[in-house]
């Protein structure tokens, strides 16, 4: 397979990273000043990493040619990969020329970390082959990968999309009904929002927030998202006791992001979704799992904490005053 | 020192664990029925964990002593956890009793997930002598408690406490501004809400907005909470790219919750706050302290996450139709 990246900031050359260390071929295309010398050495950064992960039989950077045009970039390649900034009329404007270049078959994948795919296949000639395929930073280490159709794109073309991704070693989410921020961003975005507001109001510092974070809840989540972890704060009883406990929380001001209401068919996707996550697993092996994980997640992060609890304690009293 | 523990739940029995693992005499209370031997075997479950984790000199589970009769359970304690439930009337009245019957030197810790100390004490006779201090669970294993003082609390209490909890190997979070839900809780309860809402609107399942945070943030905040994380999300610029970058997001319907205005004190604190945590490595040393933690707890993770995402894809597509 022939890959084009076309932008190559810290996503694109994220991308670059794993196409070639799957063995692929990229050639990359950025018009900026200086462009060629940053991605490259910011692949010849990432490679270190990627060959902790193992390479492909064929990896090399060897296999990565750049060029300052998008037209040369693009026409022969079998999937685009489409990273520009994050501006509708930029997005526009690139994604019209790739597919004016593109081979009619060639697919295209959007970087867009907010922007619905049906805006941005809008003014395409061929608008059923583009996805949003939104990548993690580190694009070359984080598996997820979330592949949003729009209203145009064709079903061959998601399947086809997903299976390329898969084959770059990526988790793919299928996101089904287009939104803004699409899943992943929009829960970053909360938690960040409530975090600036927690700051802006004088509550704590950054290093309060972040340690308030990462040294409890974070842990948690690298193994189970928020409904699995809620669905394991309940004991035996699981979602349905959490819901009866916490269910009533929902009304207090502990956000200022208000709660949509409980209402019996919520109540019911919650439930059933988390029963159904649980995979025949008890209460009691889930805990056992979620134990074992996080003793050696708690071990592994200690070691990478950016700060020590009492440093931290003293160095910022004076700032809340 | 003497521990008492009032209330015997998950989080009570937690704490027991804990208290027990450092080397520490325990006396248990709770007046309903069965809580003996529930919270026996729980700490029984618990303890293979905290073994793992490393045992104090005379730990034993002998240290445990267990009565129905709150008196007797705090009269002679040298610091009082309490764990009831989180309805205001039943803390009011056990923090009453407690109070009354223990040491006029006894301090008091509440397990509150959202309430302020100032209302806890309001009706104490010794009201300088208690502090919010909120655990997670599974309190044996993560290592974070928020330490909240009320208008009341004494300057000494709060300093004894927070010995007291580093003494049976937490870290300490100072919450030094009383606020509903303190601070994890309301980062997490904004996730919470933002999950709720996306399955509410049938964007998703629990179980994709699960993976969605999993296989990607989740990975990263066991690390670096949200500001650090943003901060290494903006290459060499750090924070200050990263706000001229996502900052306009802020003004978009990226989750249900409204943002702050980005004020220059706001960009601020939250620059010098970013930079401070750096603690004077360079962005690229930070990348590779990224780097080697991402690819080692993803390795760990992908051991323990519930589902693969093929069978999800294909288990769940047709519920959201």
């Amino acid at each position: 397979m022939k890959f084009a990246v076309v932008g190559t900031g810290v996503i694109g050359s994220g991308w670059i990273t794993r196409m070639l260390a799957h063995g692929h071929e990229v050639i990359a295309t950025d018009p900026s000043e200086g462009a060629y010398e940053r991605m490259l050495t910011q692949v010849k950064q990432n490679w270190p990493y990627a060959e902790q992960m193992g390479l492909a039989e064929n990896a090399s950077i060897q296999n990565l040619t750049f060029t300052p045009h998008l037209e040369e970039a693009v026409k022969d390649a079998d999937h685009i990969q489409e990273n520009v900034p994050e501006v509708e009329e930029i997005k526009d404007a690139v994604l019209k020329e790739i597919d004016f270049y593109a081979k009619p078959e060639a697919t295209i994948g959007s970087s867009t970390s907010g922007i619905m795919p049906s805006e941005l296949q809008a003014n395409l000639s061929h608008p059923e082959r583009l996805v949003v395929a939104h990548p993690f930073h580190p694009v070359y280490i984080l598996p997820l990968v979330e592949i949003v159709p729009g209203k145009q794109t064709s079903e061959e073309t998601t399947v086809k999309a997903e299976q390329i991704y898969e084959s770059i070693g990526m988790d793919v989410l299928h996101v089904r009904h287009e939104i803004e921020g699409h899943i992943a961003d929009r829960l970053m975005e909360a938690l960040w929002r409530e975090s600036l507001h927690i700051v802006n109001d004088g509550i704590a510092t950054t290093e309060e927030v972040d340690k308030a974070f990462t040294h409890a809840a974070g842990l948690r989540y690298a193994q189970y998202g928020p409904f699995m972890t809620f669905h394991l704060a309940g004991g035996e009883g699981g979602m349905r006791h959490m819901l009866k406990q916490f269910g009533p929380a929902l009304k207090k001001p502990w956000t200022k992001l208000i709660a949509p209401e409980l209402t019996d068919d919520l109540y019911h996707k919650v439930v059933s979704g988390s029963e159904a996550s649980s995979q025949g697993y008890t209460m009691s092996e889930l805990d056992q799992k979620r134990n074992e994980f996080l003793i050696k997640v708690k071990e592994l992060a200690e070691q990478y904490w950016p700060s020590d609890s009492k440093a931290m304690k003293k160095s910022n009293g004076a700032e809340l005053q």
